[in-house]
C-alpha cells in the first residue's frame, strides 16, 4: 500500500527535539524489489526491519554488536512499542539513508527513535520510534548491562570530525 | 526479538472506548515459522501484516472486497500513521485472533484499530492501530468513494443479528 | 517479478508419479497484500513460506504438531535442498490451495513436494519440492524419531477412509 | 529451519563450469534480524530475495539499472524457476558475499546462477539458480530488447581491467 505525507511540524518530524541525549549514526541501504507491493511502493512494515537495521548500526557505531551482546549476556533488548508516519512512498532500487538516534536510555528501557530519507534527493520517507526493554533469556525484566549502557550512552561516536563532547558544540553544528 | 507487556490500562487496551463507531471483525490465523526470529518469537514487523489481513477481512465481513474497490475504483488505502503495543510473545504454530475496528471515518480519511490475542488462552498479544487517506492511482488524495463509505459504517454487518441494508438505520444505531 | 508457465509434461507436474509413498494433504491460504510485489503478483520466495505451511499442516494431518516434535525432541527438518516452478501467477486476496505430500522418506532424510493452486479456478500456480535432514540442536545430523517416523508413513490419515493405527497395514498399501 | 551440507562434488557448487558465459559478480550484504528464524538461522526462502539482490547488481554492474529496464521498455524479466541448495547456516550480522552470474542467454530466457558465501571465513552458504523468461506489461513472452541483451552479454564488466563496447571482442573472450 502506499503512503502519503500527513500534515506535520514544520521541520518535518519530531525526532529531534533538543532533549535527545545522543546524536545519529547513518546508514544506508538499497531497497529490495522484495519489499515492494503491488502498489509499486515500499510495503509498510518493512520500514520496522529497516528500523532494526538502525538499532544494529547504531550499537556497531558505538562501539559493540548487538549480535554479540545478545550471545554474551543473554540480554535481549525488546520491542515494547512502535510508532511510524509515513511521509512519501519509497520505491525498489533507491538508496534510502536510514538515521538512528536514542531518545532515551534508562536502567530497564530505552528508546530509539529515527528518520527515513532517500539519499538520492534528501526527502524525508519516514519518521518512528521504538521503546524497549531489557530482557533475560527467559524474558524477564533486567538491567541492561553496565558495559553496553556506557558504550550507548558515549556521546563521542559521531560521523564526521574529531571526537567532541556533546556539550562542545561549534557554531557551525546543525542547529537541533 | 521479544516482547513484554508494557504497563498499560486496566481493561488491557484503549482500543476498545464507547466512542468507537464500529464493531470488531475477528479473523483467525496460523503463525507461520516464518514469522518468528531467532529469539523463538514473532519477529515485530509481521504484526503490521496481520494489521493489514484485519483491514482485509473487516472489509469482506462489511460486504466488499479491499482487492475489488481498488481494482475497479483506483482508490487506494495509504498508510499514512501505524502504532503498535507488544504485550506479550507470539510463537510458532499458535492459532491468533485478529480483531479489527473502525476507530473514525471522514471522507478523505480513516483510522483502524485492532487487537491481537491468542486464540487459545485469550492472552492479549498486542494492540495498535492504522491511519489511511484514500489515494488515486497517481498517489494524490481524493474522497473515499460514496458505495465503501457506505458499506464501511454499516453497523448491521455484526457478527450476530440480521443483516440490513446501510440505508436501514434504526434509532439506536451510533451516530456517524 | 511476475511468473509464467514454463513448457512441462501434460499433466501439469511430474509431483504425482504413481512411486508416491504418501496422500495429498490440502490446505487453503488467502494471499496477503504483503506477499505481492510491484509486478502485482507474488512475489517469488513467498511459495517457499507456503510450503513450509504445507509441511506443518501436513505433520498436524499425520496426527502430530511439528512445534512440538521440535520441542519435545530436539529434531529439527534442516531444509538441504529446495526448488520450485512458477506456472502461472497468483494475485493478491485469491484463495491458494497448498497440495503437500511426501516424496520419500528415509531414516536420517525426506522429501516433501507441493502443489500450489489457485482454489477458485483450479489453475495450476506452482510446483516444487523440499529435501530435508534432520538435526539436533547442534545441528548435527540424527535419525527421525520413530515415533514420528510412523505418523509421517502412515498412509491412513487420508482425507477420507477410516482412521487406523499406523501398525495396521492393508496388503494394499504401498510399500515404504 | 537449519540448513546442513548435503552430500555434493568435489568443487562444492556445478555454478562454475567452465562453459559460463559470463563472470561473477560480487554483492556484499549484512544479514538482518529479521531474515533469522526460532532455529536461529536464516530463514530458507530469504536466500531467494538475496539471489534478486545479485541479479540487480549484476545488472548495475553491467551498465544498467534493472529497475530503468522495467520502467522504459516494460520488460520484465519473470521467473520461472528456481533451485537452491543450502550448504551452511547463516546467522544474524554476519556478512554475505551474494556471486552472480549468467549460466545462459537467450531471445526470451535467460538463467542466473548464484553462490552464497560467509564473506569473513569464505565457507559456502549455499548455491542456486534461477530460470527467467521476457514478458511484457500483459504478462505475454517477448524478446530481451536488444540493448539490454547486449550489455547482459557483455564480458567487459568484469571487477577488474579497462573497459570495453560489446562488440570490441578479443580472441581470448569467451564465446556466447
Amino acid at each position: 500500500m502506499v503512503f502519503i505525507p500527513p500534515p506535520h511540524d514544520q521541520n518535518g518530524t519530531a525526532a529531534s527535539s533538543s532533549k535527545d541525549i545522543s546524536h545519529w549514526v547513518d546508514y544506508q541501504i538499497r531497497i529490495r524489489y522484495a519489499e515492494t507491493d503491488q502498489m509499486g511502493v515500499v510495503y509498510y512494515s518493512n520500514y520496522l526491519i529497516w528500523f532494526e537495521i538502525g538499532r544494529s548500526e547504531y550499537c556497531r557505531k558505538q562501539g559493540f554488536s548487538y549480535a554479540e551482546m545478545e550471545a554474551q549476556t543473554e540480554s535481549f533488548l525488546a520491542v515494547a512499542e512502535v510508532s511510524c508516519r509515513y511521509h512519501a512512498p519509497a520505491h525498489y532500487d533507491e538508496l534510502v539513508k536510514i538515521r538512528t538516534s536514542i531518545a532515551s536510555l534508562k536502567k530497564r528501557a530505552l528508546r530509539f527513535q529515527y528518520q527515513i530519507l532517500n539519499k538520492q534527493n534528501g526527502i524525508l520517507i519516514a519518521t518512528g520510534s521504538t521503546t524497549h526493554v531489557i530482557l533475560n533469556k527467559n524474558g524477564s525484566p533486567k538491567t541492561l548491562p553496565e558495559k553496553y549502557a556506557l558504550l550507548l550512552r558515549n556521546p563521542l561516536s559521531k560521523n564526521t570530525g574529531p571526537r567532541r563532547h556533546p556539550w562542545e558544540r561549534r557554531p557551525d553544528d546543525p542547529i537541533i
